[in-house]
């Protein structure tokens, strides 16, 4: 096996460098694996501009990367489903599996989580990396190693409808059309929502999210008055939504959310903003209409991969830009100014299409 | 308005007549509705030929039909959503309103359940007919007349989807192709399963399934052992299934669902057999798959016109033969022995097309 | 029958008179009432002094009260469930019966919904009164009036709980002990809570929840700091509870429930504040802790009445004061300012003990 | 420490030996603990009797027991939650944490699940056991060694109750009152459940239910009709149950169950019977009354042992019967032959009552 290691390490703010890093040593339970493809999420470029988010703070140098894909190289011995060569989407996090939440099937509240670039643990922009075998995902020969890794934005997508409980005729408002927005609307459709409106300020996004199959698309003038906004949503929709989702995180999307969404209904947002938020809570209590977070996901990849693989949704048009591993400070750069109309940058550790079966 | 109201009367077994009835009179609830198309539903066979279904009994003439769709002819004062001339598929059942299951959210179960066409109540395949106007559900210009009728049996699979809990990932296997197995298919896909074998003991209903979009289809033969069936399911699906549902109603068929889930999933049983049955109960409660039924439809209507509307699935195909209501006689026969290969014969109380945009 | 139909009449802002209204007729699902108790609510407090809540503004007079029970007097020949004589508690809402959340089983959420003295439409605080025999529920002989009329601000806890999934071993902290407080605190106990925590800024209020058989209480210092509550909550309680329910409505309160919930747990709010509340939502969202309001009551009176019947809650201590419905005047004073410690103020249309077996 | 580590094995058919064993070395996540109390599990008795149940068997020596607790004599280094000295109960299946089951949500039906004393896995009726420390739940000094082996049958109940939606005025049928039927009945009456009927062919099982709280108890007698008897339960409960829990796994049991039941409710089993049962699926079915079964328990001690602890269930009345390990043989006979009116049979691994605050 090759010696070379080389790894994108965060060492602070503004301070991404690539270096060699030991090959990992795998235990029982584990697989090695040579990394492919690793996509560049926002929270990578916040850790970079701010060296934090939160209470997770970069105070020793940290690899970066969580939106992964891989092949195979070494099998611990007690793993049963997977074998060297096999092409895998990596679930990027790894729970304590012994507290409450990881027993009682939400996993992705452990607080002992050890979750890929995330102070103070390692993330895989790297060439090799060890990782436990149940959180590896074989991918079927037709899909692609950048599918592999764009399974993890669209597990939140996923994450984010189930817990909308999207279903069977949900008239549904996507406020936000990023990465997570299209994501969203992908997964809402295939749900069996049948009425869904879309909003960004910009759009290009709105664009991309006619052409990926949005009902309705709005356009937001940010110095729309609320009430006219919810109107006009709800016009354009025929209909009050039932679920409204929020990608981005701002006071104003979560009052539209809100005050657009029918009464017991519910408002779920994946956007994280601000610490403290004003919002019309009685609004949405005297209606109950329920407010729920999304933290991650939680056995949500198996039904990411389920959508990508049978063809139900197409996650492609979501890349924009391919970079080597080398490049990776350029590909950061791409992303974090959302150069050339940079949506989804994809870093690859290995040429292009080495693991694919057709170009991608 | 024309005072022709002809009406199909059943007056017992094998004695199904075409007579002239008043035009009823509506209260300030209902609406009028000028009759278009009354699908022939296997109940409605089976009343004609047995004169009853379990301890439903014809003891007096009965209108016969009830999957409908037709054209507002009069409102009542109370009625806000309609408006003469609309074009409305109609839900056949009107509750009780007041009861413990009505308030509860499970109005099919309602004790004073008036259902179209399930003695002692009328059905309608007949010229005008009056209906609660809150269980019409106007029909959008693209949607046709035909498939505002089909809305009812595809209500059923919706039904069923929802009791059998069908997700995103969900693996499926439905017991059955014929219309009831169909419409559950194409349900399926549309709440996001992503992996689905129907089975049949006859080839060229599986093919309808195949160009319906079932991933898979498997030819029963009727001699073939039980656990070599189990086997060949998971084998054909890759995986045990984690929903089957059972369209059939036969021993073998529900038996066949039972082995071949995955623990913890559910086994759905739409069709209805004997009264009786002798299954496999200690495999199905050790693995804590559950067994649930399906009594017609509750709230579904709306997701089955969504899915309609919103051209997600196509119900069209389901239609094999046409004809108008004075050949009533000749439209049951045809049902009834599966004449030139019948699924669903629709009859017209008003000439073809006369209400569609298209042409069916 | 007596034609006295003594009704205290809301006629604008502290304008509350005594006047004789016609005896309703009834029509056939309807029971006639002879009203026996009526509680006094903080709502209907609320209406004579400010002559609005929210948009619910009084604008023509209208009848007060709704927490009620009373003898059927007569019976509308649909009616089956009772006969003249029975004791009833009143369910104070009838919705429309014929909309999607009526039809879905949430028919509080119903828009035209007619609710006993929110505005427009008149209360009970009468002597006959006529009502829909489906929303009166009969009470066993051992039940008293009070108990009955009681059974309208049990049933919000009840649905707060059940809002909030209380189950065997939930950890709830309850904030706030006036009368939704201590019925939450009831119902909590009585749907299987292990660990129960109520505060207060009042210990006289705590005293009755600890005698009710909280497991703890926290005396609430308006100046302490926020950290500090969260922490002194958690220590007392020896875990962060999994389920927070806010009977206050204000800022302060709903933060601390948010702080002070584990992840993956929830914050019902029952209490309805100022219109905008800043809260720590990414807090919440972050740890998928929900938040749920609460309108109202809905398929839970059948419940609270179980729950008095078997003796499982004593709700008799929450009535501190009665008056007769000539005193109506004087029953407001004391209710709207708590004198002589006032919880819950029952006014008497009948002679008190008239219809109980033994005396409240 | 003493180095006796005297153990029963089971050594095939009616060859139950008492020899010693080397007292196990922990790892990083274990405890060792010293063996206190062993409850005797019809499931026990059954191995001793036919060396199997259904596709477990004894095929080499295997210790028995598993309803157990004990005192922490070493920590594995990772431990946090527990210290020497501490008094556990024991969660008897340690399952695999990694497949679908287990991240899911559902660990009791982990296909990889290693459990107590079901073959080939050895039990716990020894001096020194080793155990992975998450599945050891400290008890309370007020909480008893006994109370603490009695939190596995307890936990079935709670399973039970939880997976039959038990909820506040439920109305509970419990077939069976062994010691199932009455950890089913304790729960049921703290999950709010307001009316309960338990049915048993002995008397004194029905005394005993009775000093539980049952509301109402019968006495079946096996030679009476089906049909008398369904209307027996509905006459005494003055309702049809919502919920019936089969706690005896009788074909006649489970139908009767089914025949009683509410439309829309469902029937839970928790006995297991033959394995084909002839039962009246279509009255289940087209009334939509689910079946569900129960197989052991899944995250159901900590609610089990908060019952417990809080006093709000007292298992006590359950013990008949107390031996020495030493004793074990006639501990056994006396199980199995419910000899003295045994319902349950308690092994001592050390003198009774030396780690109990109280005597039990």
């Amino acid at each position: 096996m090759s010696q070379d290691n080389l790894t994108a390490v965060l060492h602070g703010i503004e301070d991404l460098r690539l270096e060699q890093r030991p090959i990992p040593t795998i235990t029982d339970n584990d697989v090695l694996i040579r990394m492919d493809c690793v996509g560049i999420c926002g929270s990578d470029v916040h850790y970079l501009v701010k060296g934090r988010i939160g209470d997770f703070i970069v105070t020793k140098p940290m690899v970066i990367g969580h939106e992964a894909s891989g092949v195979v190289a070494e099998v611990g011995k007690n793993v049963k489903h997977l074998v060297k060569g096999d092409r895998v989407a990596i679930e990027p996090g790894t729970p304590c599996r012994m507290c409450d939440h990881c027993k009682g099937g939400k996993y992705n509240l452990c607080p002992d989580m050890v979750f890929c670039a995330t102070p103070p643990y390692d993330g895989n922009l790297t060439r090799f990396y060890k990782h436990p075998a149940d959180f590896c995902y074989k991918l079927p020969p037709h899909v692609s190693m950048e599918e592999g890794a764009l399974l993890e934005p669209l597990s939140v997508g996923v994450h984010a409808c189930k817990r909308a409980g999207v279903q069977l005729g949900s008239e549904v408002l996507i406020l936000g059309a990023g990465p997570i927005g299209l994501v969203t609307l992908l997964t809402a459709q295939s749900m069996g929502a049948s009425n869904i409106l879309i909003t960004d300020i910009t759009q290009s996004r709105l664009d991309v999210a006619k052409s990926l199959g949005a009902h309705h698309t709005l356009l937001i003038d940010p110095n729309a008055k609320e009430a006219d906004l919810v109107k006009r949503v709800q016009e354009i929709m025929g209909a009050e939504p039932n679920i409204s989702i929020d990608c981005c995180g701002f006071e104003s999307t979560i009052r539209l959310g809100i005050f657009a969404t029918r009464s017991g209904g519910c408002v779920v947002i994946v956007g994280m903003g601000p610490a403290e938020t004003k919002i019309p809570l009685v609004n949405a209590l005297a209606r109950e209409v329920d407010i729920r977070g999304v933290f991650r996901y939680c056995n949500d990849y198996p039904s990411a991969l389920a959508l990508v693989a049978s063809g139900k949704v197409d996650v492609k048009k979501l890349v924009t830009h391919h970079f080597d591993i080398k490049e990776t400070s350029k590909a950061f750069e791409t992303a974090r100014h959302g150069l050339g109309g940079a949506i989804k940058v994809m870093i690859h550790c290995q040429a292009r299409d080495t693991n694919n079966k057709n170009k991608f």
